[in-house]
This record gives C-alpha cells, structure tokens and sequence, in this order.
C-alpha cells in the first residue's frame, strides 16, 4: 500500500467567495433563491456583482474550505482544483497553500477566469449563492491524481462537482483509485437544489461508491424524496458504511450499522454568516474518522469547527481549530 | 462658479488590501517596519505575499477609504485614482462605486498590476503596511479632474502620493485648479515615515496650499522636527487655516485662528485593526468642514466614523455611519 501521507485529500470546485451584505429586498428584485447555491454564467456574474454592496474576497470552495479547516485542526491535508491564471488564482492558491494544504493543480493558462461565488448574506446570517463556475469547470479526469489519492485516508468529494459531466466523470475515477488503494471515499451532497439537480447520479454514487456519506438533513431527505427524516435515515444506513447529518442547531446525527450517535451543536454567542458551516463539520468529522475516533469524538470535532466559522463572515476557520478544540477538551487523536 | 456637486472629491493611491494576522516575531523575520508603511517593489511584494498567512481583500487606499466612509455618513463623494485592468482593479472600482462614490477614472490598459497593501495585523491590532504601488503610480496631472475639482466643496489629498514626483505635480495642479475655482483643500499627511521621505516638500505645501491639514500627532511632530506636541500645534496654527489633529485613544485637538477644540475619542469594546482610523477621521471631520458645521462637531463626526472602522478587520465602514451618528445624537447637518 502507498504511504499514507494524507489524512484527507479534498476534490472540488476551486472559487473565491466574494461576501456582501443585503437585504431580503435585495434577493427577491435580483431573483436570488435565499439560502441556495445557484450557478450563473458570466453575464449574470459580472450584472450581479455590479449591483452588489461593496465585498470582501476570500478563497472558499466547499472541499477546500474543508481541506483548511482539517490543516486548521491539525491534520494533514491535500485538494485538487482547477484555478485560472489571474489574480482570483493567485489568491486561492496562496490562501490554501498558507492554511497549511498541500495544492498544486496546474492553473488553466487561456479561457475563463478564477470561479467566482457571489454571496449575499442577509441580516439573519444566510448565505446566498451565485456562483459563476469559470475555470474550475476544466477540472476532468486528467487532473485526478492517483498518487494522492493512494497516499490519502479518505477523498472527499463535493456534490456541486455533479453539475459537469466531466467532473462526474473524475469523481466515479477517484472513487475507483480510492478503492484500489485500499482508501475510503467521502461525498458531501452539498445543496438540496444539487440534489434536485442530479438526483439519481447521486443515489447510484452513494450505493456503489461512497464509503462516508455528509449531508444536512434536507438534502438527505431530497436525495431519498422523503419528507421524513427517520425514514431518509434508514436508506442511508443500508446505503452507507457511514452517514452524518446536521441539523443545524440541533447538532449532527450518525449512523453507522446499528449504531446511531446523536452530537449537540456546540455553543456560538452570535451567527454572523453560515456559510461553511457544512464544509468545516465535514472537516472535524473526516478527520476524526481519518484518525478512526469514536464517531461521537468525530461529530464533536465536527461541531467545535462549523460553530467558529459562522462567528464570523467567510468559510474558513479565523483561529487556530487545533487550540480550540483543545481549549474545549475535545478528543483529536 | 461651477455648481457644488460633492462634498469632498479625494485623490490618492488606488490600492486593494490583502489582510493577513500575524504575531510579532514575523514581523521582525521578514524585516517589516511595526505600524509603518513600507514601499515594496513586486518582487518583494510577491515573497512576502508567499509567506503570509491566509488573507482577506478588501478594497483600500487612505483618501478612498475616506471618501467611502463619507458616503456612508450621507456625504457626496467623487474619487481619482489609478488601478489596472485586472481583478484586483475590477474589485476596488466596485466597491467603491458600490459604496456610492462617484469614481471613473481610466483603467491603466497596459502595465503593472493594480496596486496591493499586504498588511500584517498584530494580536495587539496594529497594522503593519507593505505597499507595491503597481498601476498606481500611472497618476498624473493628466488624471487631475479640473472638472469634479470646481465640483467640490474640499479636494483632499492623501500624503502617501508625495512618494512619486509625476503625482506630486499632479497634486500642486490639483490644488491650483481648487482655488481657481473658489473651493478649498485637505491634505493628510499620511505616515511619519512618509513625512520624514517628503519633508521639505510636506511643509511648502502646507504653507502654501493647504487650507485643512489632517494629521495625527507623531506627523506633526515629525513634520515640524520637534518632540513638544504644543510647539507643532502652533507652528501649524500660524501655517494653516484648519488643522485636526488624531492623538489615539487621547482623541482629537482641531485648531483654527485662535480656537482650539478637544474632542475625546468614541468608546470602542475591543480594537481588532486599527487600520483605517485616521482615513475614517477624516471622513468625518471633511464632511463636518464641507457641511460648515462647528470644529467640535466635524470632530465628534471624525471619532465616531473612526471608532466604528477600528472594532473590526479593514479600513472601510460595515455599517451605515450616517445611522451610526444619528443613534448617537450627533450632528450631521
């Protein structure tokens, strides 16, 4: 078997998150599906952007957001991303690089610019997006990287790479890796919209290929078309080896086999922004089965990670997550 | 004489801040001056940036920070300045036209990249600054806009453009074509190292050109070579006809004829980056000028849009300054 270099290699849509404040007018004149992840093209992208409050950039990216948030708590880390050669580029490579994550996919020399996701979050802290896919729709099979994958415990995949053939494509092919390797597989289904979107990929996915399925639980409830959780719960756990599920502020559910762990959310003084919130509980949680804890150990630090990151606008951890959760007498290793 | 379409018209650098924290022994490591503003040619620019933390950009620049903090307080703002054709230049025009600050200034087509600050922030919330001037420096009298001049009530200027002669022309053009028109000028002296770079030029143009001198109180020190603060106090009383005075958590002294005015700094709960404090000083305090109110009004403005930029990351307003001032009953009109 290939050293294991990785705890967590991530593979996913690369894009830099351009946060603004508005209001539920706002939403509602521009069309924007509050709490959603919608794609746009360019038109829209650079009509949105123009009507937009002033911003803030920072690199975000589903996986990758998970990726810093696991090097944030101390793991070892790898993502694979498809980024233009522009200033947005630049800037993902480096934030990723400088969180500690191991990145070096090529950038893409002539064609679209740098993903670009436009949030706008309203005064309730949700986050809307709009998202203009640009350069990491060139991510395809060929930028699969056997070697990291073989030298990785788990992959871990976005559902948002389901809305391009290509990138299907390249996840059924890092799924197929992860197995020869003797590796385990994690998806996250990312957006009850996504789900809506690609909804039988998916199942056949997560029967065939997933090992360690993320999801909240409306998605998990639109991937099974059940508006009862328990019974969305059931299918997973036939499914799965394992699935974790957040509720927001009622915590997060497991299951693996018969086992069902039911984990609190940890305590947040004010929600400023949601965003990430998935993304940095699939961090702890990864990496604490990566690390093979007790899965209430794994939901625990998924917990601790998702309520630092909505104190603060952006996706990615502001503090060290290692100290944190240490500070809290939650098991890392 | 034209017809008064702003209140302030602000010149100056054209930069977007890449925020990063730090603690203090990367500071000393790569040889950054604590508290400064340090002037970085690309190639530092580029190390240094590699070595930075994760980041977050956020449109900057001193006098276009102020002139977003004054369209936030209700005021009419145009800006000049120079950015590339790049993201980063896309990015700073957005958002401050975003904010409501009439800017339009050409794209520079061919040349360097917009300019960037890499600002480091410290635990204890001071910034330090290193700043690749890129485009910016393609400022020139060319760019001087007689028009939006005579438009202005005040024309203000930020210290920082005395680093480069093209726009230091540019600036005395600037304050020429001011009172021609009747209109007055503000300049800021910026930084002290600034001051120290710049000094016999700082003090000509203060003597004859400048009707506001914006300053904090090591600047003036520096301005005038001395360590007793009365004795820069007077030397500016006798060489201008307005001059504010930022002295910190100490707040502010304004001087004019024979008044002088103390006004005390707003209570901030916790300083998190005190970058953009003096730009936002000024912002309110040019307002109070334009808007004819009294000195200790203009300066009661001034702390107020001051204490709200230093409570959180970067140099521009996140919340409504005009509504700030008005819930705490201070005069706008």
């Amino acid at each position: 078997m290939a050293e294991l270099r990785y705890d967590i290699l991530g593979v996913g849509n690369a894009i830099v998150d351009v946060i603004a404040s508005c209001d539920d007018a706002f939403l509602t004149e521009h069309g924007i599906e509050k709490g959603a992840m919608t794609l746009i093209d360019e038109d829209r992208a650079r009509d949105l952007y123009s009507k937009m409050a002033p911003g803030r950039e920072v690199s975000g990216g589903s996986a990758a957001n998970t990726l810093a948030g696991v090097a944030s708590l101390g793991g070892r880390g790898a993502y694979v991303g498809k980024v233009a050669d522009d200033d947005l580029g630049e800037i993902f490579t480096h934030d990723l690089n400088a969180a500690g994550v191991d990145y070096a996919t090529l950038p893409l020399k002539l064609g679209p610019a740098t993903a670009r996701c436009l949030i706008n979050v309203t005064p309730d802290a949700q986050r809307s997006m709009s998202t203009f896919l640009g350069a990491s729709v060139f991510f395809s099979e060929d930028d699969v990287d056997g070697e990291k994958i073989a030298a990785a415990n788990i992959t871990f995949m976005e559902g948002y790479l389901f809305d391009r053939d290509d990138a299907k494509r390249a996840f059924i092919r890092a799924s197929e890796l992860a197995k020869a390797a003797g590796r385990r597989t994690a998806l996250t289904l990312s957006d009850t919209f996504c789900v809506d979107r690609h909804r039988s990929s998916f199942r056949h996915l997560v029967a065939n290929h997933i090992d360690i399925l993320m999801s909240n639980e409306d998605e998990l409830k639109s991937l099974y078309e059940t508006t009862d959780f328990d019974e969305a719960l059931s299918r997973a756990r036939a499914e799965t080896r394992v699935a974790a599920v957040t509720r927001s502020e009622k915590g997060a559910v497991i299951i693996r086999g018969d086992e069902t762990v039911e984990v609190p959310a940890d305590t947040v003084t004010k929600v400023v922004d949601t965003t990430g919130a998935g993304d940095l509980f699939a961090a702890g949680f990864l990496l604490g089965m990566a690390r093979d804890l007790p899965l209430y150990d794994c939901g625990r630090l998924g917990v601790i990670a998702a309520a630092e990151v909505i104190s603060h606008f952006g996706a990615r951890p502001e503090t060290s997550l290692e100290a944190l959760t240490e500070s809290k007498n939650a098991r890392l290793k």
